[in-house]
């Protein structure tokens, strides 16, 4: 309404410029819009640090408030989404380009039992749940799948916040959810054959694991060679110009196989890693990544629709889900006790997001048919809770985890 | 092709994923036309830079080789044209922030007669050339309309990679560029009424006129209090975010008026560059924007159409346009002569880009029937040349003209 107000007040300066008008006008209000995520972000952002809680969640709130289910100044639309999906990968390289390989695999043998207690458990809680409510068989198995994959840009962010990136805790986290990407993507490519065709395809969820291991595999196998590559020296502009397209790249090929393209974005930054130093690509990644990154939070809270949850069977069923979402993600805790029960823990809460990554789970079985309007909502409601309860648990979790490692003045 | 060869692959691994992928497939493909552009910008513009031509005109090259007039590899599209307006943004709000006022006011005078005359002149030359080959009257209107506003951009990015921002040659223009954008506001809003009803509201015109100097009288205004202004005490999270928030929000605003985004984001740059030391605005700024601006460049380049080009009287009558644009400014000469002659000449010729503004003109004038595709292409060609033009010549004429400022390593 204010956008429409100002679009009226600007009108009335001159009816010779209408045309010109109309052909800019869905650029000025995409300016707009993208003017209102940061200002709103900033602030908000910046009341929940005064309250010690973490801004990302503020930056959500924001979205919330801005977006269509209140104040209706910025719509859900394909432009924003893009750009809200680059903040999240420009976030993910610079929390790659923050960790070194050899560290993720000091922890390979936790990360991925974490991965595979993390991704079992909750699947088995949502399947059975989901009979139990008297869901169809392949609807309890799209709720299953839509709580396997941990969404851990909202992690990332908060453990960047609190500047924990480098705590072991942190990097089995990290390792975790780069295996969890690549077991939802099976799932759902599993879930899905039996939703349309009414079974799977060994031969193609064989590919499946195949190429995306190839794909992780392949990242890794890059890092001991890059230290040897002089970015300088290359026939590009910038060795930050060539970091950027190698990250575009890998955020794009992995959204190609199937995989999240932050995955992508966080293999290229730990490649890049090894050489963030000597290049000084860390602080104008960082900067880019901190006007990108809140426009991604904040888009979160844009697509939020409240109304969808307003009814008492989602906001039961909902809860229960959540409920299995969050405990089964805790019994990842198993994974990582060679590093303290406490640790444990913050790796167990960590791992709790679901994020947009269960949206896309659920919203294939909403277009394939597989989940009505009514399942559909359960799962935004576990998202919205498994998305804030982690971020707001994480900081006094980790203060009483791994006492010290917070800033006094934090 | 070779995208489409990608696409292929990926569908080939995995035909339960295929519902995924459609949910995706416009993402990726736009993260991969991303990548493409910033990867070909780097390539060929560090080309151009070895043989101590411009970056910039690489970067255009660049966008041309890989769109639709070559490769094909990246289209023309909403998305990309607004990533590259942002990058636009961010290079002027850059520009803006190494730009005091006070430099400007004091060659506010010369900037003003710059201005003038580098819009009259061309005004005139582009419109009685087109009566003479025969346009009819509104259309020779439009194509001197076509050719009053300097596009900045360019010259503003050449400066900057010559790091000649602070002479005085480049205040005169930046600030004649800003004079320049309301001109053509007003002349286009003018020659529009004409085109529509025949006549035009003098009324109208004059609110114009007072909006868009109420605009920049505003932002020049705040200048002297900004100083006063505590950023890390105000309630957002960091000093860059309100920083970028005030520049989206006055690029916003120009744009409403009915100026141009990037006139906006350059008059918030310059009320910042006040405290841009104190709080460390330039740098991170900078690095937003060596990611985003080679995208603007190199979407000039994906627009280009070559074909249209295509017939021996576009050349002829493009050619004669051309000559008339870039002679037309170099009368702005005169302006500047108070600077001296050698410097005055650097002045014009940064004045000669049309880019993006001569294109908006003349396409409101094909939509409201105004002038035909031929007249359009004519125009089109102009935009070419001038906006090639320039830079190429601007290296040697400022080595000339201001000699030793050049880094010898350039």
């Amino acid at each position: 309404m204010l956008q429409s107000f100002i679009f009226m007040a600007a009108g009335a300066a001159g009816k010779a410029v209408e045309s010109a008008e109309a052909v800019e006008k869905s650029l000025t209000s995409h300016l707009f819009e993208i003017f209102i995520l940061i200002l709103a972000t900033q602030f908000v952002g910046w009341l929940f640090q005064r309250f010690k809680q973490p801004a990302v969640i503020g930056e959500l709130l924001a979205g919330a408030i801005v977006g269509p289910a209140l104040l209706g100044w910025v719509a859900e639309g394909s432009m924003l989404e893009f750009i809200s999906e680059l903040g999240a990968i420009f976030l993910l390289f610079m929390v790659g380009l923050e960790t070194r390989l050899d560290d993720i695999l000091k922890v390979g043998k936790e990360a991925f039992i974490v991965a595979v207690v993390g991704a079992i458990v909750p699947f088995i809680g949502g399947y059975y749940f989901g009979l139990y409510v008297g869901f169809s068989q392949v609807s309890a198995l799209f709720l299953g799948a839509a709580l396997v994959a941990t969404s851990v840009g909202i992690t990332a962010r908060v453990m960047q916040e609190l500047d924990v990136l480098s705590r072991p805790y942190s990097r089995i986290i990290l390792g975790a959810a780069v295996i969890d990407d690549i077991e939802g993507l099976i799932v759902l490519a599993i879930v899905s054959g039996i939703a349309t065709t009414g079974s799977f395809e060994t031969g193609s969820i064989i590919r499946l694991v195949l190429i995306s291991f190839a794909f992780v595999g392949a990242a890794m196998a890059m890092v001991p060679f890059v230290k040897r590559v002089p970015l300088d020296k290359l026939p590009f502009q910038t060795p930050l110009g060539v970091s950027i397209a190698f990250g575009l790249a890998m955020a794009t090929l992995a959204s190609l196989i199937g995989l999240a393209p932050i995955v992508g974005a966080f293999m290229a930054g730990m490649v890049m890693a090894e050489m963030r130093e000597e290049y000084e690509l860390e602080e104008p990644i960082h900067a880019i990544e901190s006007f990108l990154a809140p426009i991604f939070f904040a888009y979160m809270g844009v697509q939020l629709n409240l109304a969808a949850l307003a009814s008492r069977e989602v906001l039961f069923a909902g809860g229960v889900v959540s409920l299995i979402a969050i405990v089964g993600k805790l019994f990842a805790v198993f994974g990582s006790l060679t590093q303290g029960i406490k640790n444990a823990i913050v790796v167990g809460i960590g791992m709790v997001p679901r994020g947009e990554v269960g949206l896309i789970v659920a919203s294939i079985g909403l277009s394939a048919g597989a989940i009505d309007e009514k399942e559909f909502a359960i799962v935004i409601f576990m998202v919205v809770i498994t998305t804030i309860v982690a971020p707001l648990s994480l900081r006094p979790v980790i203060a009483w985890a791994d006492p010290g490692v917070l800033s006094p003045k934090e």
